[in-house]
């Protein structure tokens, strides 16, 4: 047979296939295949891809005319929107009247693939509702500590040579669900929906406070945003000028109203509330501002007592979309693990996947080009035999940081009662430990501790 | 001044800042900056950004509360849209009511930045309108000279390894309009709007094709899509092996109606056409179908008379979008010149960009991670003097390939008198020679040949 005898390693890596020997050797327990594994190899794999359903007669035409390709179809509209049969892939809201409240859109991560999040799928929080910004008469101003203050208009920062990088962005607050003492039956949207992953282009802002002529003794920048709430965070200059961006597109198009229309504050792998959107003032000074989301929301307290305070950093972590809770597994069989990993301090540099709670770890296939403080999808070919399995990732990033396992994090950070009813309940934040979704013999999938 | 002693090479470049000596040096004719030009130097930029109108007094809180800042904004919607203040940032439709024939919807480059296309504005063209098919219903086979027909589902593709890859797609009859023999007075939309840039996730159609036990003496699929058109079109087998997906995600969530779903080919560097949207049916086989887009439609006639048949590559390629043609520049000063450039064959190494019709060029600078076969944009640092200006980008890939200047392009491949009423009057197709844009002293801007 034609390629056989190839490992299909482009199939993970997508470099070019090597000749070497066809591997479906396992690299861990309950079922973990080699991440080289050779899908091509027909005998080996057949059973596995059972539900590819044979067709008896090679030189048969097997397929009737569906309905569909019987009549002319629609028409193209200008904006094109997903199919009518992808009607559930949405963001999940906490407040989907508009209560005079802040409000929550989640990312549905048990329903994508790749790793750049649509825009109409990026997660957004707001504290007062989305303002609706004329871009002709929206000012950012920098002021403070500077020789000469100055003011941007859209307009004057599309004059600039612009930076475009793929980042993710999350919520500090993300996964505050795992804090629960018991795991709740929730899926990964529920769980991980406040981080997404999006090709981000604008002004570094290190060029335009150069401009304004920073005082070298600023150490502190209070970034303003123009929603009602004045929402505002303090952000320290060297961040400025390691990698901030005054962002104006969001993979490719002017930025989703929910995502500060028309610029926000990117600061990669900063908690996601201090990227302030509506970008409205920069105030340049010598100490910060001690606003409510830093001495309040976003100071995490430690079981000790101990607060973390401007604790800025969303640390490596990673988990399994699928399959995750809200899926089921029809049939023993061959399945592609799959997850996203991400660290705000640099590249994935490994994922381990396991497939027995923990008790034994194969290397996962990390998919293209790995990005800097960016989603990166990672593959564990995995062939289930029908019996109990508890599926879980674990990320390491380039700098050596690894996810911490539950024990070690819980005794760390604590728990709550129910984050979920009272999420203002302290620990709820800088979640980063593993997620586990347990497999039964049914294939129905539930979300465990392990 | 702090930092004001480096240059911003991180700017262009995201590498880390080095130490060197401000730099903005002319490196062409008519206003071009080298690349590593220094933003923040204030003194000397000052004029040029003079748009960034100055406030005086540093201490001053400059702003007045804008009505969306005194009320409680919108509410999160499950799906972003865009903010009403874009709603031009649409695809234009050559066919808005459906008649019975062609249709196609054009991505606006000009209003658009980075190198992703967001979904919504994707390019697409369809011979049948749209199907709306049922993904529970569709099924994909593969049969002809294989060992075992198999038939595949969007869940059975689920549960496959995935690989994720950032590719441009392209229609071979874009950038038609650039054969007329006078330049038409259009935007970069309607000129290069029949290619866009996305994030694919699929199957390797090799893995599927080993599945199913390809005969070795098979030289060519035939590819054929579930719209009533059953448009085929036929592959070489290598193709297959080299990079082919049959792609099941585009930017993170399913495909677009208008771009195949719930599955289709993807041919990374191939004609669009080519790229089989409904996937169905592949047929292996041992000659290719002669079907009527690979014979007539995409056999380009050349000047004396032959005909480039199974001419699948598209080549080298890159346009400026900003400025460009439906844009103005209101005043003399500084003007980042920026646009994408993409080939077929491989990664963009270099784009050069003129602002004197091709006088005297300045390289470029090369935005992110240059990706395989995708968009790169390009920035090139410009001031302008309020004198006429002809702005051009001239993109060389890694394999040595270069775009052909107009008069060499035309030599060979012939010009036509209308190719926008007539548009199947050869030459159509496979344009890849220089955009001009040509700027007055008012600072309107004209498609020009130069």
């Amino acid at each position: 047979m034609r390629k056989t005898s190839r490992i299909r390693e482009d199939i993970m890596t997508n470099s070019k296939r090597v000749g070497r020997t066809p591997s479906q050797e396992p690299v861990a327990g309950n079922g973990l295949i080699n991440r080289r594994v050779l899908l091509g190899h027909g005998i080996a794999i057949a059973g596995a891809m059972s539900t590819a359903g044979n067709i008896t007669g090679a030189a048969a035409e097997p397929l009737k005319d569906p309905e569909w390709s019987l009549q002319f179809g629609s028409t193209l509209p200008p904006v094109q929107i997903a199919s009518p049969y992808e009607k559930h892939v949405v963001r999940s809201l906490s407040n989907p009247n508009g209560e005079f409240r802040n409000s929550h859109a989640r990312t549905p991560h048990h329903l994508l693939g790749g790793t750049i999040t649509p825009n109409g799928l990026h997660f957004s929080i707001d504290h007062s509702g989305v303002p609706n910004i004329d871009p002709a008469k929206h000012k950012l101003v920098i002021h403070g500590m500077v020789r000469q203050p100055l003011e941007f208009t859209l307009e004057t920062l599309s004059r600039y040579p612009l930076v475009t990088r793929i980042n993710f962005l999350e919520c500090a607050g993300n996964s505050a669900p795992m804090f629960s003492k018991e795991p709740l039956q929730v899926t990964a949207q529920a769980i991980h929906g406040l981080v997404s992953n999006a090709e981000w282009s604008g002004v570094p802002l290190s060029v335009l406070l150069d401009e304004a002529g920073i005082d070298p003794s600023a150490k502190w920048l209070i970034a303003e945003g123009a929603d009602a709430h004045f929402l505002d965070r303090s952000v320290p200059v060297k961040k400025a000028y390691d990698d901030a961006l005054v962002a104006i597109y969001q993979n490719g198009e002017h930025l989703m109203p929910g995502n500060g229309y028309p610029m926000r504050l990117l600061l990669p792998g900063y908690q996601g509330n201090m990227n302030v959107k509506f970008l409205r003032r920069i105030k340049v000074v010598d100490q910060p501002a001690m606003s409510m989301f830093e001495t309040k929301t976003y100071s995490q307290i430690l079981p000790g007592g101990k607060t973390w305070r401007f604790h800025f950093l969303m640390e490596v972590k990673s988990f399994i979309t699928y399959p995750s809770f809200g899926h089921s597994l029809k049939e023993p069989g061959f399945y592609a693990i799959s997850g996203v990993a991400y660290s705000g301090t640099g590249r994935i540099a490994k994922v381990m996947v396991s497939a027995d709670g923990g008790k034994s770890w194969g290397e996962a296939a990390l998919q293209g080009p790995v990005h800097e403080k960016a989603f990166t999808r990672f593959v564990m070919p995995w062939r289930w035999d029908g019996q109990p399995a508890i599926l879980q990732s674990r990320a390491w990033d380039e700098a050596g940081n690894v996810q911490p396992l539950r024990a070690e994090f819980v005794a760390a950070r604590g728990e709550a009662s129910n984050p979920v009813t009272t999420p203002l309940v302290f620990p709820n934040q800088h979640y980063n430990s593993l997620t586990s979704w347990g497999v039964d013999s049914k294939g129905e999938i539930k979300h465990v501790y392990a």
